[in-house]
């Protein structure tokens, strides 16, 4: 059997908190780690402060197999993920010549001033990730992968993250719509499909759009044969339930 | 000085880690509590674990003035924040009378199968939040809100809430636009402003639409006056880098 990897999310930014920003990075990154068979175990979503940023990142260093965190690398005063993922680690910050050339690329002489020169200080010894929008780099200090905010530049980080990852038994899901169908009418039938499998979880998910309301049923596993199985019982029991209504 | 009042929000479910559901719930209670003079200290976003759902609550309870959890109160073996709660307090859990008349309003008799029922189960002393939408009750158990994870449902359920919090000093906020400019030229001028007025917090959060690419600053505090002061020296300060470039 694959190995169970999982990772943890770190949403950085009191603009995340306070509802000016709606996130999206934490959604893109499970869609970037399914196909990898990466599983989050977590998400925090977290102010700009040092002390809090660095606590988090440790603690989820030791606890994930992969940490990805989102935002706090720019210019500004508020920029202060580097320093908190130093100081997390204990290990030293500074200036990069590596990181000083990517930034090159994008600015003159003139324009590489010391607000974008922050942009070059990592953590001693991480490895820079690529940024195709903007070119100031993100950085990977061990299992840690520190990525932009800004959910472009964020995705395109991913992109030079995918071969660092050592993924492992992956995750597959089915889903079935049910329109017109009461989710507790579905509850004990549901209960049963899932008992007769181990190692698929079954969720039920109502919505209620004006008048349309209705379930959608959602089965995961590692074993698609498996899943294809479930999805037949599934779609078994909405045909059943609907006769009903 | 108004007391400072804080709020964490628990965000609950396997869905929105796997990335299949994109939650907007954090930023529908951010905006609901601002104006009340409640500021999000965290959010986390947990899988569907009694364990992790109860030393998350047990956690934020201590820390926080107030909590809200959305998700997981469903009629569905999924469904097991309600009981995930009453074991954070170490406090029973039971079919409650006042919450099975909330669901007859809804439900026959015949519908109201033991699935269903399972709706009415709410901690020892809680108190039931009304549920517009589909009536199946949130509650509150001493200063956590326990509310459905279905946006609609949500939003209806704060309306309930809101008498329920004596908040605190209220935050402001103003914004200025600058497309052209670079995030990098205006660091220094930023801090310097930042540096000027104590209590403001300045963030810079640039964006790349395309061609497009510019930053929005966004000063907070509790005091709209220096803020309206703070938005002019923002807008003085757009002016010349945009004279600049």
């Amino acid at each position: 059997m694959t190995k169970i990897v999982t990772a943890g999310v770190i949403l950085i930014g009191d603009e995340l908190l306070s509802g000016r920003t709606q996130d999206t990075n934490l959604s893109s990154i499970a869609k970037f780690l399914t196909p990898l068979g990466v599983t989050i175990g977590e998400a925090r979503i977290i102010a700009d402060n040092a002390n809090i940023i660095s606590q988090t990142v440790k603690d989820f260093s030791d606890r994930f197999d992969y940490v990805f965190t989102t935002g706090g690398i720019g210019p500004t005063h508020d920029d202060i993920t580097a320093d908190s993922i130093a100081s997390a680690f204990g290990i030293g910050i500074s200036e990069r010549e590596d990181a000083l050339n990517v930034l090159r690329k994008r600015y003159s002489d003139e324009e590489l001033n010391a607000a974008r020169r922050r942009m070059a200080r990592v953590p001693d010894g991480a490895v820079l990730i690529d940024n195709p929008v903007s070119q100031a780099p993100g950085f990977q200090t061990k299992n840690v992968f520190t990525m932009a905010g800004v959910p472009q530049i964020m995705k395109g980080m991913l992109a030079d993250v995918a071969h660092r990852i050592e993924g492992g038994a992956k995750t597959f899901s089915i889903s079935v719509t049910a329109s017109g169908i009461g989710e507790g009418d579905a509850a004990a039938p549901l209960a049963a499909i899932e008992s007769q499998y181990s190692g698929v979880s079954l969720g039920s998910y109502p919505f209620f759009n004006d008048d349309l309301r209705g379930v959608n049923f959602v089965a995961r596993g590692r074993d698609m044969v498996i899943l294809d199985e479930v999805k037949e019982k599934l779609e078994k029991l909405v045909f059943e339930l609907s006769a009903n209504e």
